[in-house]
């Protein structure tokens, strides 16, 4: 059981010192952190998410053609001269097992970097939710960061950390009202902030009253977006949770997202 | 019917100039604009919000003892020399009856400033939130500016902000689907932002959930806080909905909040 857990509804809503040390779920539904499982998934070696495409290009000039591939978007769609787009379908076996994926988006990277103080940069999306709750459970200091979208705040991203804030919490998501102080015991209620609070509230709401997740994804900024784009797939991709069971891992310093 | 309706959990997540020329109400539920209510209630002439206790005290310069009184707070305490604190019970007749009260308290003011450009703001809080709803069901572009304190998101302000999505969508609260873009047929569904959606769905899972707004409201960083300070009837008064029937309205040439 945590000590004390955080949600953030953008990276501008926390600063980096404050992660430093802790452990930090990046969460970006729409689609950077569901592709990034679905490419590990399907036997990528690792994934460098890259801010630029710029840098996304210096960073294949350091490998062999053929053990890499290009993949990312700007504006949800492919980026000229790439392999690959941002739906998670496009990662498959054929197209990059065994290879590193060389990855470029903005609103997931920019999370990811934000937390390079952490002792622990877990990816987090649906679908790895469970196994995501489960390798966090025992941490003290957690911090569920969304990436948003161009500074706003994303339907998608809250209700997942919603999730994981009832996963952690376990049979004592009931005790939230007292969840602000050490309690009088001795011992220690979670300390959650009022962003937690209203991330589990959403996501009780949407649980319970939407027509299922693939609806709730839909029904957001993003997901109206990929739906324009002709993307509505990556959307019922995005959807399916607990599809995997293992957790990403980023590590700053390399700058590489593994399976450890 | 508004054609648009956005929830902005902090004034950091909006521009000044994207709420120009919109109608805006500004969300400080524990305590500002709950205490405005009550101060205009109790039959103050006018409050005008300052910034800083110097503000506060130049304002002051500009009438003749007896005409106003000073209120506010820093910290959640009284400020030294003021004739009054942030607590709502405060302003009574007795105390404020036809006179201007000249008000600091940061988060609140900030977020009334950074109204300015807007058509119309409006004062909203718990204890006039109908008032609130009917007065702006007939605006076309409405944004729910929530104060939250020192640059984080609040539980109590987001709630009341969802409460007034349902409120403002009335018996449309269940097309939320359709929400995101202009109508096949041509009409137009309610533009909603994300956090818009998240608001509402927070709001329905509290007061579903909850023991009710007052034990609700005492479970947000704020409001343990004001429990802490021996503060926990101001909470009581900020949950007493719709106490009030009239709404507020920020006038920024003048600097002045009135009844209109």
């Amino acid at each position: 059981m945590p000590r004390s857990l955080a949600v953030h509804g953008l990276p501008s809503l926390v600063t980096a010192e404050a992660l430093a040390g802790s452990s930090v779920a990046v969460i970006d539904v729409l689609r950077a952190t569901t592709t990034i499982c679905h490419a590990l998934a399907a036997g990528a070696k690792c994934v460098i998410p890259c801010l630029e495409v710029a840098d996304a290009l210096a960073a294949a000039r350091e490998f062999q053609r053929g053990e890499y591939v290009l993949g990312g978007e700007r504006g949800g769609l492919a980026i000229e001269g790439f392999d690959l787009g941002n739906s998670p379908a496009e990662y498959t076996p054929q197209s990059v097992g065994g290879k590193t994926v060389i990855f470029t988006t903005t609103n997931g990277t920019v999370a990811l970097q934000h937390a390079r103080l952490a002792r622990r940069v877990c990816v987090a999306s649906f679908v790895n939710a469970a196994a995501v709750a489960r390798e966090l459970r025992d941490e003290t200091d957690i911090h569920l960061l969304c990436a948003g979208t161009r500074d706003e705040i994303t339907r998608e991203d809250v209700l997942l950390a919603g999730l994981l804030v009832e996963q952690l919490l376990g049979p004592a998501t009931w005790r939230v009202r007292a969840v602000h102080e050490p309690s009088p015991a001795g011992g220690y209620d979670v300390l959650l902030n009022d962003e937690a609070l209203l991330a589990l509230a959403a996501w009780r709401d949407s649980a319970a009253n939407w027509l299922g997740l693939p609806a709730a994804l839909l029904e957001s900024k993003g997901g109206r977006n990929l739906e324009r784009l002709g993307l509505a797939s990556d959307i019922a991709d995005a959807a399916r949770r607990d599809r995997f069971d293992f957790v990403p891992t980023f590590d700053a310093a390399t700058g590489r997202i593994i399976v450890p």
